[in-house]
């Protein structure tokens, strides 16, 4: 498994790759010809497309001494630290989220969605594993998570036929879609409710899209230790192939674009009684065969 | 009358201002250095903030005639060519609009909106003044135009009171929020029905702030020269004052930032009999105080 991240220490931002044991292989200090000026910017390494990624796999195998930092020594970025644009996102796409969400507004028989609804995040939303999330006091009181599978996208692409749709992934990452959730509801279209400053912890790093089935693996959410969502990924109404394929009906994708694929039932709001997040409350968004992505609500 | 532009020719993109004879002011040519490494590229013109405007003012007020270029001898982009985030917009914002949106869906008592309704676009569907939109065959049959007023934010801010919103703005310009008003719909979410590649042409030009009350002044679109939409910005629900106060709530807004204000009534979806562009219409936006955004559809 190449756990590909972007880190930071004095030196300054760089990719790498987290191994086993937790140290972390400095892509830029293995004088690799392969990744020449790819090596500081998750966002070249993607365009640099297949031959890179199995130059980095490759390095990543057999890590060369000299490239390799001590465990605990850096500090993870997120993955793609800023999108080049919009953090594209998709909702109410598992039956049981749609059907409690329904609930909360009084509706007991939900309908299956015809189609994915779309919808983005600011770029600079995106925040690292381990950073704080600001509670937001003032401009919502029903501040909520949503643990996601996160596609990025690796090969541009425009109508691309639902078949052809998993070329065109570099690689998967977690998502924690915060919401103002009253403001979500509000203002009629979900944006300002979705795009609260450093609503979108983005990590811990990406596992190339062929070293994971991420169509079917374990999705589970956990506010201070308790379990608040728990289901699988082959339970998405809209599997990532057809996000992908209607999605680019007429927009290009582009190499580095986030997707998030929506989130299962478990969300705060709908629990009986409602939970919100209130600071000091530890997210952990947790994906099986990427890792766990961990972040804190701070009063602010 | 400042008009400030992005303009291209052999030399590659820069900034500069159209004067009242068509003539361009070449602000890289200038030699200012009040400019220096400000004068290509509209972004970092707007973060040099009030000192570099009153430079670039004084340079178009008393133009050096060796920076200056003949008129047609360079090409329009969008005055911001390629904003760093999500275009975001503002939908259902002029109450005969919001009726007439309605009527096309049987509902004929309409209620005024009680927030703004934003949603984004994606930040390359930006198009320059004269560029074409593509019909979008196959993915939309109901392509529609919509002209806005857009305002270009000039100084970040957070939570931005409503009396202190038109501080933040850098000047003013024009856009076509062009839609695939079926997606629009059939996708709940809006973002899939806007964001259609080359879906937002802007420009051609901004108006600094200080030079134009874009808060009472015409609004119009023709297409083939036919007027489809005559209207007022005073007409807004929500004004640019409360666009903004409302945008920045929980999220900043930073110096670029571009805000379509809402379209007026007259769009082709809701005539009698309903009517969609066509490769070959021509769409021309007009704000008075500003000047026109033409662009073609093309078949594709």
């Amino acid at each position: 498994m190449t756990k590909l991240v972007t880190f930071t220490d004095a030196k300054g931002p760089r990719v790498g790759a987290v191994l086993e044991d937790g140290r972390v292989l400095d892509l830029a200090a293995t004088g690799s010809g392969a990744l020449a000026g790819r090596a500081t910017d998750m966002l070249a390494l993607i365009e640099g497309g297949p031959a890179v990624l199995a130059a980095v796999k490759a390095l990543a195998a057999n890590p060369p001494a000299a490239a390799l930092l001590p465990a605990g020594s850096v500090t993870l970025m997120a993955p793609i630290p800023r999108p080049r644009r919009n953090v594209f996102c998709v909702g109410r796409n598992y039956m049981d989220h749609v059907a409690e969400g329904d609930r909360t507004r009084g509706i007991t028989n939900s309908e299956l969605p015809k189609y994915p609804q779309f919808f983005t995040k600011a770029p600079d939303t995106v925040i690292a594993p381990e950073d704080w999330v600001p509670a937001h006091i003032g401009v919502t009181e029903w501040l909520d998570y949503e643990v996601e599978l996160v596609a990025i996208i690796g090969t541009e692409g425009t109508n691309i036929p639902r078949d052809q749709a998993l070329r065109h992934v570099f690689g998967w990452t977690i998502g924690n879609d915060i919401t103002g959730r009253e403001l979500q509801r509000r203002y009629g279209q979900w944006f300002k409710g979705k795009s609260l400053d450093r609503s979108c912890p983005l990590g811990p790093w990406i596992i190339p899209a062929d070293e994971l089935d991420a169509l079917n693996t374990g999705i589970r959410c956990f506010v201070n230790g308790e379990k608040r969502q728990d289901s699988n990924t082959a339970k998405m109404i809209f599997d990532v192939k057809e996000i992908i394929h209607q999605l680019s009906l007429g927009f290009t994708l582009k190499p580095g674009d986030v997707i998030l694929t929506g989130t299962p039932e478990g969300v705060g709001y709908a629990m009986q009684p409602p939970k919100t997040l209130k600071p000091g409350d530890v997210i952990e968004c947790e994906v099986d065969g990427i890792g766990r992505l961990k972040n804190t609500v701070k009063a602010q």
